[in-house]
């Protein structure tokens, strides 16, 4: 019961701000997603949060929690939130760090659809985008890629539009790779309508991800908010095709922002479809690639992928709640977040994005049934 | 006479070794062309320079000087040697600087054809290089850089072969432009024989070039030779296309030893030919460019370009020959190279190559009629 009174308050706040809302996230972190969704709904909201009324303001009036689950349950779908193991907490972290540029901070939530487990895909997933209006050259160079990233045990990451990331959705499944399709409108929305059976095909294996609550519909500065999910979910991004406005560019920026190495594939200096990729190689925005390979060194330039970033920082660089989560750690065995969260003194969703971190730092391990700390 | 006597041992020591020949420079740096002449042919050369015994042995009896001063008359030719005006000293100084690399010496005189002046033509070119095998994209981009560059007043250097070199000498005559080709054979012969009527074409405004006596024909190891001199002989090296084992990609290697910035073209990742570009780009050894902007942004990143290196070092790195030469030129007024020589004690053959080092480094100045200090 008080796991679906926390449901219903995701869902609800979900829905409730335009995302990504950094201070209704803020609020959730503070007081816990029950009693921020009662604040907002009765614009009653702790000092130093009133920054939440004016990102809520239009619609806190409007719960559409039940009927979103709803609609999630009637089509196989489920929200999953930063207290869920399904959340890539990891991946998502980068996000963190970019909260003051527009419209950066992370998800608060994302409703998912299909029978992918979304954080075991991103763990080894890279991005293959482009323009829309794809060349045929595009679309076969897309196909070689995302079969070879397939075949090498990658899922690969997409924004499901026309063009470069249907095709890259589409051999990915021919090659039984995982796919993940992150959407800028309602996951019950099939945007673009000529890839309903594309949608259906996907969840049947891999994963169609939205910050956006059902029934929201698809909107321009949503395909850029929507970009930083495929850029932050992603071990790297590689810009097939795009043209010199090419949305795919501000994947590539996201991806920048978010530490995760991009690539650009070639094409003929003649084609105006290449010209983003060209310009991104030339001016250092992004690395040159000619096929999964290239994406494999893009990734681990050393060639020791471990699946996670393997960066491990001199801890100075660990904020205070890493810190606190870190020294929680018992010295013998392992211990469940809810454990570490509580021998820390932090709440769950905020110790599970530390826990991360603190793992691609390899200062702590899963183990499957909770952390420890590394072998050594 | 004394003049007709030097040309005459120039054009017996530029057959005598094969190219190009380091110790028989030396020796002709130190004892001068005519010495050296007589040196090698009677087998009696000064200590300190029997290396040259060898580099003369297959060839030191047999003297094709006045045949070849006469063919190459008949054909409008002329032999130029560091001590003609038309001798591109600063372009070729780079090459002293690989003496030790094989084949990586500065020629030693170079036979050249042609209405065009070597020197004003090379001071502002860039080589356009590539496969033999080249692709109808590959020729029509190596078509609109060359109207390109000879829009903007460079001249284009290649070697002359079928394929992207070809399509680069004909879209430069095409768009007025000049031209230079540098063969690794001697610039009598044709070759490749279906570019006769190209040469003919070349040889009214711009260069045919070679460092190969008359009569000298094409072999492997002349090739690779030869691209060390377009790589020398221009501001800026761009690859249109290769293959992975073209011959392109030694002109390449050979500008980075220049220090002449590398630029490619990229093309479709589908293409054999395009592949030793993309490997470039993609490992760094060469720039990404699109047309003949992305040429001069290569040649003057700042958008200053002087025509001419305008690098100016800490006059320590000065060697000692610039150094006297440095200190030969007069506090006012200005010297010709004949005063400069003797006040500074060195031979004029030295001292040229000295002078237009100064000059690159903005440290002396020519004025057309001699060399003064550079207006503060």
């Amino acid at each position: 019961m008080s796991d679906h009174q926390d449901t219903l308050a995701w869902a609800y706040l979900s829905a409730v701000a335009e995302p990504p809302s950094t201070s209704v996230v803020r609020l959730i972190e503070a007081v816990g997603v029950r009693e921020a969704a009662r604040a907002v709904s009765t614009r009653r909201v702790p000092d130093g949060h009133h920054d939440v009324l004016r990102a809520t303001a239009a619609r806190s009036g409007y719960d559409g929690a039940r009927g979103d689950l709803e609609t999630a349950a009637r089509m196989d779908g489920r929200l999953i939130t930063p207290e869920d193991e399904e959340w890539p907490g990891w991946a998502l972290h980068a996000l963190t760090l970019s909260t003051t540029a527009s419209r950066g901070g992370p998800p608060m939530a994302l409703w998912v659809r299909g029978r992918g487990r979304l954080d075991t895909i991103v763990d080894r997933a890279a991005a293959i985008v482009g323009s829309r209006a794809s060349s045929q050259y595009g679309e076969h160079v897309t196909s070689r890629l995302a079969s070879g990233l397939a075949a090498a045990g990658r899922g690969v990451v997409s924004g499901g539009a026309y063009g470069i990331d249907g095709s890259a959705h589409r051999a990915t499944l021919a090659s039984d790779g995982a796919t993940v399709a992150v959407l800028a409108c309602g996951f019950d929305i099939d945007y673009p309508s000529g890839h309903e059976r594309l949608f259906a095909e996907i969840v049947r294996t891999g994963v169609v991800v939205s910050e956006y609550a059902p029934g929201t519909s698809a909107a321009r500065h949503r395909f850029l908010t929507r970009n930083r999910l495929v850029a932050a979910l992603s071990k790297a991004v590689v810009v097939v095709e795009a043209g010199r406005r090419s949305g795919s560019l501000s994947t590539a920026a996201w991806a920048v922002k978010a530490g995760v190495p991009v690539g650009a594939v070639p094409g003929p200096v003649t084609s105006a479809t290449s010209l983003g990729c060209h310009r991104m190689i030339r001016d250092g925005q992004a690395q040159l690639v000619m096929d999964a390979d290239d994406v494999e060194r893009l990734i681990s330039p050393d060639g020791t992928d471990t699946g996670a970033v393997t960066r491990r920082p001199d801890e100075r660089v660990l904020d205070d709640v890493q810190a606190r989560v870190r020294d929680a750690i018992p010295g013998r065995g392992s211990a469940t977040i809810a454990e570490i969260a509580f021998a820390a003194g932090i709440e769950v969703s905020r110790t599970r994005p530390a826990l991360a971190m603190l793992e691609t730092y390899g200062l702590v391990a899963s183990d499957g049934s909770g952390w420890r700390l590394p072998a050594r």
